[in-house]
C-alpha cells in the first residue's frame, strides 16, 4: 500500500502544482486511512489490488485537508517539516489542494461499484467541510458542550476514518449490513484516535510524538480536555483554566505544568482514557455482527489503544 | 435549467460553510456551461432531466473555481457584488470553495454513463488547475508567447467549457467519436470565448458590460491584446507599451486611452476580433462532422459572436 501510494505519479509541469503534492506525499504519515481501505476490503475479499486505489484516493483527500486546514490555521510546521503554505505561499497551498482533492476522484475512476463508493466519498467529503467549519465556528464561542465537540469531531475526523473502512468493504462486494457494520467500527475508531490526540497533546512525551506538546492550550483550543475540565470545575478552578489559557506573562512549559495540575485535580486524564476505553469497545463491538474474523481491524484496535504517538 | 440550479438544496448548518455557497449561485451569471451540457445533450437524445444534475455540477464546479481564483488574485468584486473573500474572509471562501466543489460530484452520482462522466470531468478540472497555476506563473514572467498564452487559456477556461458540451453528450449516449466532435467545438468556442473577454476588457463598453474597463491594464496582465501588441511593435512602441503599464501618475482612464492608441496604431483590435472569428468557424466546422443538426450549439455561436457583455 505504502509502494502504491508513493509510486502515484504526477505530471512534472506546471511544477508551481505538482511539487507541492509530491512534497506532501513524501512527508508520510500514518496511512491510517488506507490502511484501514486495505484491511476492511481483506475481511471481504482477496486480492488487495483492487482496493489500492480507492485506498490512495482516500490517503490523498486527508492530506489536502490538511493542505488547506494548515492555511485556515495558520500552521507552519506539518509533520516535522515546513507545512505547504508556508513554505510556498496561500496561493500555491490552496490551488494544489485543489488539484490533490480532484486526483483522489481520479484515482475512483476505475474501482468496483464505483456509483457506490463515489457516494461514500462525497459523503465523508462534505462531511469533513462541515466538521472544519464547526471547528472554526468554535473559535469564538465559549460555551461549546461536549455533544457538541464530539459532533464536530465525529464530522471533522471520525468520518473519513470511517468511510475509508467502508469503502474498502464497499469495493469488495459487501453486503450492506456488513458496510453499515464497518462505518459504525470506524466512526468508534475515529473518535477514539482524535480523544488520543487531545489527550497526547497534553500528556505525550515530545520525544515520542515528535512535536512539542501543549500547541492546544497555546490557542486556547477546546477539545475534549479542556470542555471536560470545564465541565468538572467549580467557579474558582473554572476562573484558573481561563486564567492559565490567557496567561501570557509565563512561558508555555509553565502554563502546561499548572494546566495539568489542575486537570489532574478535576481526573480529566482518567475520565479521557476511559472515554477512548469506552469507544475502542464500541468500535470492536461493531465488529462482532460481521460473520467474519476481521482480524486486522481488531489488531488496527490494538495498535490504536497502544499508540502514544 | 437555471430553475433546476437555483432550486438545489443545501443544509443550514453550518450556515459558514453554506451561505457563500448559496450566495454564489444566486449570483447567477451567464450559465454558460451548463447550458453547454443541456444543448449537447439534446442533440442526442430527448429527456433533458436525465443531463440536470451533470449540468448543474459543472455550473458549481465553475463557480468554485472563481471562488478560489478571487482569493488568488485578491479580487473583490464579483458579479457586482463583494466577492465571498472580501465578505467572509479567505479561510470561509477556502473552505466554501471546497464544499462547493464536492458538491458539484455529489451531483454526478447519478448520472448515466457515471464511469465515462467522472473521467471526464476529472480531466477538465485538473486542467482549470494546471491552467491557472500557468496564470499565475505567467505573472512573473516577461517572455510569455502566444503559443503558451493560448495554451494556458485553452487550460483554464476551453477546457470547462469544451468538457461541459462533451460531457452532456456522453449522458445522451452519444458516440465517442460524436463525443469527440462536441468536444472540439466546445475548445473553439472557449478560446473564442476568453479572447473576447480579453478584448471587451480594454475595448468595451462599462455600462452594457457591467464592470470597469482597463481591469487587465490596471494589473499588466499578459492577454492576447498585449502579446500580440508587444510581438508586432517595434522596439520605441514597445517601451510605450511597458511604460504605459507601469505608468501609475496617470488616471487609469488616461492609461487606458493611451493604451488604445497603440494598440489601434498596430491594428490589435482587428487581429483580435479575427482569430475570435477563426476559432467560432472551427466550432462551427467541428459540427459538421455530426450526423445531426445540432441547432442548439450552433446558435450559441451565434451567441457568442455577437455578445458584448
Amino acid at each position: 500500500m505504502e509502494e502504491y501510494i508513493s509510486g502515484l505519479e504526477f505530471p512534472e509541469q506546471p511544477s508551481g502544482l505538482y511539487a507541492p503534492i509530491k512534497y506532501a506525499i513524501e512527508a508520510g504519515g500514518k496511512r491510517l486511512r488506507p490502511s484501514l481501505a486495505v484491511m476492511a476490503y481483506r475481511v471481504f475479499a482477496d486480492d488487495a489490488d483492487k482496493v489500492m486505489p480507492a485506498a490512495a484516493a482516500l490517503e490523498l483527500f486527508h492530506n489536502f485537508t490538511l493542505l488547506h486546514d494548515d492555511i485556515m490555521d495558520n500552521a507552519d510546521v506539518r509533520r516535522g517539516r515546513a507545512s505547504i503554505h508556508s513554505k510556498w505561499g496561500a496561493n500555491t497551498a490552496i490551488l494544489s489542494g485543489d488539484a490533490m482533492m480532484i486526483w483522489a476522484y481520479r484515482l475512483l475512476e476505475g474501482v468496483p461499484n464505483l456509483g457506490k463508493v463515489l457516494h461514500e466519498f462525497n459523503k465523508l467529503a462534505i462531511e469533513v467541510c462541515e466538521g472544519q467549519q464547526m471547528d472554526m465556528d468554535f473559535e469564538d464561542r465559549g460555551d461549546v458542550s461536549l455533544d457538541e465537540y464530539m459532533e464536530m469531531i465525529r464530522l471533522k475526523t471520525a468520518v473519513l476514518i470511517a468511510g475509508a473502512a467502508k469503502i474498502g468493504a464497499i469495493v469488495a462486494g459487501a453486503s450492506e449490513k456488513d458496510c453499515e457494520a464497518v462505518y459504525e467500527y470506524g466512526v468508534q475508531l475515529g473518535l477514539a484516535f482524535q480523544l488520543q490526540d487531545d489527550y497526547l497533546d497534553t500528556y505525550g512525551t515530545p520525544e515520542v510524538l515528535g512535536k512539542n506538546i501543549g500547541g492546544d492550550i497555546a490557542e486556547a483550543k477546546k477539545t475534549f480536555l479542556t470542555i471536560t475540565a470545564m465541565n468538572e470545575a467549580g467557579e474558582a478552578t473554572r476562573r484558573a483554566i481561563l486564567n492559565t489559557f490567557s496567561d501570557h506573562g509565563h512561558s508555555l512549559a509553565q502554563r502546561v505544568a499548572r494546566m495539568k495540575t489542575i486537570y489532574n485535580s478535576l481526573d480529566v486524564p482518567a475520565i479521557t482514557l476511559g472515554a477512548v476505553e469506552r469507544h475502542l469497545s464500541a468500535a470492536a463491538k461493531a465488529l462482532d455482527s460481521i460473520g467474519k474474523p476481521a482480524e486486522g481491524l481488531r489488531e488496527m484496535i490494538e495498535t490504536i489503544r497502544d499508540r502514544n504517538k
